[in-house]
């Protein structure tokens, strides 16, 4: 998609938003994305600012007639971030009563979460309703808009459940890493502290880690070594069971 | 809700599905539940035979405009079991293209998935569009229709992800039961045959069984003996992580 027709995807879908084209649409279904992202260690998760509410939310769209659910998340991740083909998962539908867009129906969102390679993304708001998105700290995040607090805590937990199952780690650290950002990554999806030396101790005998070297530094009396996971034997501990899970 | 409203709900859903009152409902959107229970030890799922096409399927319904999508799964649940405050779990939402009913728009289905006790179910057919409601043995049921062999097998996979995580176990089995017994059940949800030595070892070990004497045969050498699970300990377990994954 190029440039232009990616401009018209945002609009359309803003403009649909709007109530014109909602017969291009699915009425009342929704899709919402929580991406997720790794910089510097942290967890972070892509917002979009409202221009009129002046409020974040997470990015979302609705269905095409002609699209399936699965193709909205993604298209809805392509707008936003540039990015084809990357981790994405349903995590939940939201079905509650008071689901509602200002001045519009009723709607059901089915719940997306993606992980992404922070550097490969290009936030890009719709220009329409939004006119900012970027990456914010997880922790450090506004409170959101709608039920999207609730969203961003399923996300999280099913992010907890699939430590084990799926390869999170991995695909949120495609490159090089220290054992205290990794570990960083494991506290934030967890939600709670771990014990450094347990950590590193446990990381060390899954036989997931390569050592790539040292991290470079100006001013620390030792340099951090560099990890990369070794993505044939973190899928051989993924098929052998839960051992990733903490 | 008593006999004569359960009456009047299940032609209602039917009736909608058939064209009229449509207004009552969200367009596109439906819910299926796969409904799971134990009997004789056998992993047993509740089918509906719907009367012109000569097949089966999963009960499902739609979502009227003043209910949540949980509580369209709930009543479908109850109009089909005569259940209330049942195990009920959303797994996963069915967005391809090429899903509709014979007749009628795409659908979006929103899959649930119940965990029901055998004995107390009354299955009910809606009496229009079904003439059946009855429970089969899971190994030995009926090719569905529409995606509804896809929904099971996804709800399959979610409880083998769960039975580490949720109380599965206990709640197919709130009686007396063998360890063949249950053995079988863990067989059928992972989908793999267990060694029964091992499989008797992890169970006692876990320290979620209460033996409560023999079950009565008239023609076995020794009678096996019967358990139960002590559902404080069985919480515990659960607390504690993963040990009751297999």
């Amino acid at each position: 998609m190029d440039s232009r027709d990616l401009r018209i995807d945002q609009a359309r879908t803003s403009i649909e938003f709007l109530g014109s084209d909602a017969h291009e649409y699915l009425p009342h279904l929704a899709v919402d994305c929580v991406v997720f992202g790794v910089h510097e260690g942290d967890l972070r998760i892509l917002l979009t600012h409202w221009t009129k509410r002046d409020r974040w939310s997470l990015p979302g769209g609705f269905v095409r007639n002609d699209e399936s659910v699965d193709e909205t998340a993604s298209r809805v991740l392509r707008m936003r971030t540039g990015l084809d083909d990357v981790f994405l998962e349903q995590f939940h539908t939201f079905g509650s009563l008071d689901r509602g867009h200002p001045g519009a129906d009723r709607f059901v969102s089915v719940g997306y979460y993606a992980l992404v390679d922070f550097s490969m993304a290009t936030p890009t708001p719709d220009g329409i309703l939004t006119d900012e998105c970027r990456w914010w700290n997880l922790c450090g995040r506004p409170d959101l808009l709608f039920d999207h607090d609730e969203m961003v805590a399923r996300a999280l937990g099913t992010l907890r459940l699939q430590l084990g199952t799926r390869p999170i780690g991995l695909t949120l650290f495609p490159d090089d890493f220290t054992l205290p950002e990794l570990q960083r990554l494991y506290e934030t999806v967890l939600g709670r502290s771990l014990d450094r030396r347990n950590f590193q101790k446990k990381m060390r005998e899954l036989g997931i880690l390569t050592r790539v070297g040292e991290k470079s530094t100006e001013n620390s009396r030792r340099a951090p070594y560099l990890y990369r996971f070794d993505a044939e034997k973190y899928a051989e501990a993924l098929e052998r069971g839960d051992s990733l899970a903490y």
